[in-house]
């Protein structure tokens, strides 16, 4: 088996000043992620690792970086999956967590549970001795300027957002044939205190089954949970379609079903890869046969070797 | 079209001392909901009405009667979908509401999102004043008594949670055939503080899409997030199986992948019906053609005309 992951780093308009940070990170993340997987590693540890190191990165919305509620606070979402068991580990509104996919990661692994939300996993977080960070260094000068430009008289939020949707994800299968997916979010710009998306929900913001595949999404939340897009996706897959077919009919159903846009990264299990969008761009990346892949226009596919 | 509505009251081990105000709580509630329909209210009306009398019912793990958090508290879950466009609102974790179904529905009718949890719900459930009430006020003696239990050395929460799961839930289809779902609870007993179970996540706690049907489940809610449970049996309705197939096929897919129990309540567009479980019981009632049916132990069905 072939190992392959693949990560975006959200669907949307992404402002050219900004694709080629965009283009770096989701490199650099799913270089580290295929190192995982090219050591040994499991797809959920690779996963992890990828979608941790775009968190970090204060060019996507997700960990630092994040978009700011309508009050000016950082509420995070984030979800693992296994699709050897279909475990599964989610928190939704956390606030102060560097990296809410480790959090996540540890409620899979370490209670009964499957979501954690809010205080109750910020509690949890602390039990864990999980790394917290004050709000400020969550912040980038990019989003409070945002922020700030919506919250004048005649806005759009949604529209702005459209400028950086930037959920990160990734999905990979292992040297074993084991699935895994992550996704982390900011969620959407100016959204109200409380607002979950679809990042946290098992099946929307992602889906992991060793019997068909993985799926992580990006796009516009609540059209994404409206049709759950990720196991929509895996369904398809179990009908026979290809990874890219799969993909292009998921999006195209939340396109005319709830006039959604957004954008898929998806393996099968035999280590087939897409990575869609109905959006304008999406910034992507794919690691495999010691090549790398990345794009971030329509029809866009640099390589280059792993050396 | 026929206008038909089905209610369930918790899948699992329903005590039989609890059992007579199980069957008629959901006998009451599927009446409220088949008036709601015959008067010429819509679906997501009838729905709403049914789920918020089983709130108000201390007989069930919702609303009034909830079960308790490791801490004590009361943290409770709902979610409601509109099968025409796919409209849904969803609450997680949210303490001192009478009626979390109605917060749930404001949500859908007055956001631009699709769930809110905790302290973001409450802020919103003021603004639109909701009716708030004290936690005592939702806590009955037995759930206290059961919560006691469970602290104890050697306790097993899960086990004892099959004695009253509880969530409660409706699906209908009105006179214009559009299908909605409710549902709502207060979760897994001695849960940890935030856990978010199946409910308030769209295609696992509920859905409803007008071109197929719809489904509102109970049972274990992380075994039914994870196989993404009401979304999973519409897809089968989608390949041409009946409520009833599609619902069993869902049910064994759970116990086989995750080992996990539960029951759904199902309907599609063209008002077929059915109440199908793999726990033990079920508190089932389904109204339909004037007439009630109910039943809660396995092929148990009364029925009684509607007067």
């Amino acid at each position: 088996m072939r190992p392959v992951v693949v990560v975006h780093g959200g669907a949307g308009h992404i402002p050219s000043e900004r694709a080629q940070n965009s283009s770096r990170g989701v490199c650099t993340a799913v270089r580290a992620g295929y190192q995982v997987l090219t050591a040994g590693g499991s797809s959920v540890e690779a996963v992890v690792e990828a979608v941790r190191l775009m968190e970090d990165d204060p060019h996507f919305n997700a960990g630092r970086g994040s978009v700011l509620t309508a009050g000016g606070q950082v509420e995070m979402d984030a979800l693992v999956m296994d699709g050897r068991d279909l475990s599964s580990g989610a928190v939704s509104a956390v606030s102060n967590i560097k990296n809410p996919v480790k959090l996540a990661r540890l409620i899979m692994d370490k209670t009964s549970h499957v979501c954690l939300t809010a205080g109750g996993a910020l509690q949890f977080a602390r039990q864990m001795a999980v790394e917290e960070v004050s709000t400020e260094s969550l912040i980038t000068d990019y989003s409070r300027e945002r922020w700030r430009k919506n919250l004048q008289p005649g806005a759009d939020p949604v529209q702005c957002q459209m400028g950086k949707m930037g959920t990160v994800g990734a999905v990979a299968v292992d040297a074993d044939g084991h699935v895994a997916c992550a996704t982390s979010t900011g969620g959407i710009l100016n959204k109200m205190e409380g607002r979950v998306g679809d990042t946290p929900c098992i099946g929307s913001g992602g889906y992991a089954d060793d019997s068909v595949g993985a799926v992580s999404t990006t796009g516009h939340g609540e059209a994404i949970m409206k049709v759950v897009l990720a196991r929509h996706i895996l369904f398809h897959m179990e009908q026979g379609r290809s990874v890219e077919e799969a993909s292009d009919l998921g999006l195209s159903h939340m396109r005319s079903r709830v006039s959604g846009l957004g954008g898929v990264v998806t393996v099968d299990t035999k280590g087939a890869w897409s990575a869609r969008f109905s959006s304008n761009q999406m910034a992507w990346a794919a690691a495999c046969d010691q090549t790398l892949h990345w794009g971030i226009y329509k029809g866009e596919e640099f390589t280059e070797k792993i050396g």
